[in-house]
């Protein structure tokens, strides 16, 4: 699972940083999928190594501007690729469909390719053999979601070469075993499949929350979490402002993180206030989220971070 | 009148062009106008020497998505501007005035200063005592306009030294003379106006053709402009392709120049296909424009123009 920061600034964007948008490839699928997605997301993907015509589902945290004014451009120039068919989804809160589909309509923008807009509930927002998303409410001046994507728990390895050392031929049986199943041999030995298969390996789990106040849901979503992406609009000297917008502080992000028992907090959406001629204050913001919760990274634009599998840091460095 | 192109690409962004928008600053005025604002627009404006509170008027000419997808955002960043409290007059086809309204209802966006949309027909648009713009329908898929900024034609310069040697004392008696009007002086003279005051300085005339094919009332909105800026999405061995789109090959482009007896034509509006990995072929689509209309410049992204006063071109340079 590899993330790729599209747009970390809150409201408007800056000279350094575009409004929300985040990219998420999953392991061997060559499609990309995409949370939010503020004006100038699709310029943002041209300077990446992402490409438009990859995204085939967008998740959308909540409907103020900054983060789906750059939908209806995306969607436009994904239709201008050569070629492009494959079908598009979109979640996200009420008024996405219509939001979509006026802006279309008004423009006679003409999708060449299936769409389809899905508004999302609390609870399973989409699922495959692999992948299950889900998603809660947080809490925002208007309806807003926080989406965890889960990867389904994989089977342990299976040890060949103890199954051939123990004589038993390649074929169907080998699925059994690998499943953990107990097998009966034809010449009667009993083999536990359990013996011959690694411990099952958990799959990762990865939180975006929106644009969000500190709120129980994020916390019960995040719960044992990889990695929580959460807004910190302000620094804590500014929480009247947060309180007044229903936005994060560092602080607040942090508490999140540290009440969910993730394993980084990777924070975004920064006021431009703290990016002026003055020079940049994001390095306080940091220190004030890592007072309470260490393994804090502050998201930038472009940047990717590969979700490291539990267990392999140490392999990864 | 000061020209800034803020996007020359048809259709979809590229890497060197971002899609349509153009400023023009008029002489003595802090404030700037806006001439399509496609998505991303905002963000090129930060990288010029325009800032997005400075603009007061929008003309749209027409609801295609590359067109007016960047305001939404624009319209968003610019009530985020300290104290911003100017009104803003937006001018376009019909759709354009429900496109900002629903927009900005789904996505709750509540500009902090007043907002008028208007709905353009043809002929005059606006005016004021120093300008006047004007539109006519021009020939594409949607409804679509061109638009005439015309300055009025100013007194000519008032000889105050000359008046002073006729011992005229300064007074009310100046302006009527600047006006060319015959006055009876207390000592009985009359004293012609015109005689004080140099010739009638002619307005300027700039006149911006949306996306178009070629047409009649192109040619008749730019007779005698001092600058046409048209759009040359295709090269003419690509004339199939604009026909099919409504839009314009080059050689049309200098042909409505030529018809209209313009001084300047501007090309813009180019398809991504001419900038690919092989090099650009602009200088090609420059080449058969200059075959017919020798005075024609390519716009590129972030170019600013000044658009030269009738006369003034040897003292300029």
């Amino acid at each position: 699972m590899k993330l790729t920061f599209l747009g970390t600034s809150s409201g408007a964007p800056s000279r350094y940083r575009n409004v929300s948008a985040l990219a998420l490839q999953l392991p061997q699928q060559a499609g990309a999928w995409l949370f939010d997605c503020g004006e100038g997301t699709q310029h943002q993907i041209m300077r990446s190594a992402l490409r438009v015509s990859q995204f085939d589902r967008i998740f959308i945290s909540h409907m103020h501007g900054d983060h789906v004014f750059g939908l209806p451009g995306l969607l436009a120039s994904r239709s201008l690729q050569a070629g492009m068919s494959t079908p598009l989804t979109l979640f996200g809160p009420p008024g996405l469909q219509e939001y979509i589909r006026r802006t279309m309509e008004l423009t006679q923008t003409r999708p060449g390719y299936p769409m389809e807009v899905i508004t999302v509930a609390p609870g399973l927002v989409w699922e495959d053999d692999r992948t299950q998303v889900f998603c809660t409410p947080v809490a925002h001046r208007i309806p807003a979601f926080a989406y965890a994507v889960v990867e389904r728990d994989h089977a342990g390895h299976f040890n060949v070469e103890a199954a051939a050392a123990l004589g038993i031929a390649p074929g169907p049986i080998y699925g059994r075993l690998k499943k953990g199943e107990t097998v009966t041999l034809e010449d009667g030995r009993i083999i536990d499949g359990r013996t011959l298969t690694g411990p099952i390996r958990r799959g990762r789990r990865v939180v975006y929350a929106g644009d969000t106040t500190f709120t129980r849901n994020t916390v019960e979503i995040a719960r044992g979490a990889d990695v929580l992406i959460h807004e910190a609009t302000y620094l804590e000297e500014d929480r009247a402002l947060a309180d007044r917008a229903s936005h994060s502080t560092s602080l607040m992000a942090a508490d999140a993180a540290k009440q969910a028992g993730v394993r980084t907090l990777i924070l975004t959406h920064f006021s431009t206030r703290y990016e002026g001629e003055g020079g940049s204050r994001l390095a306080e913001l940091l220190a004030e989220a890592q007072s309470i919760f260490p393994n804090t990274m502050l998201a930038r634009d472009l940047w990717s971070y590969d979700v490291p599998v539990f267990g392999d840091e140490g392999v990864r460095g």
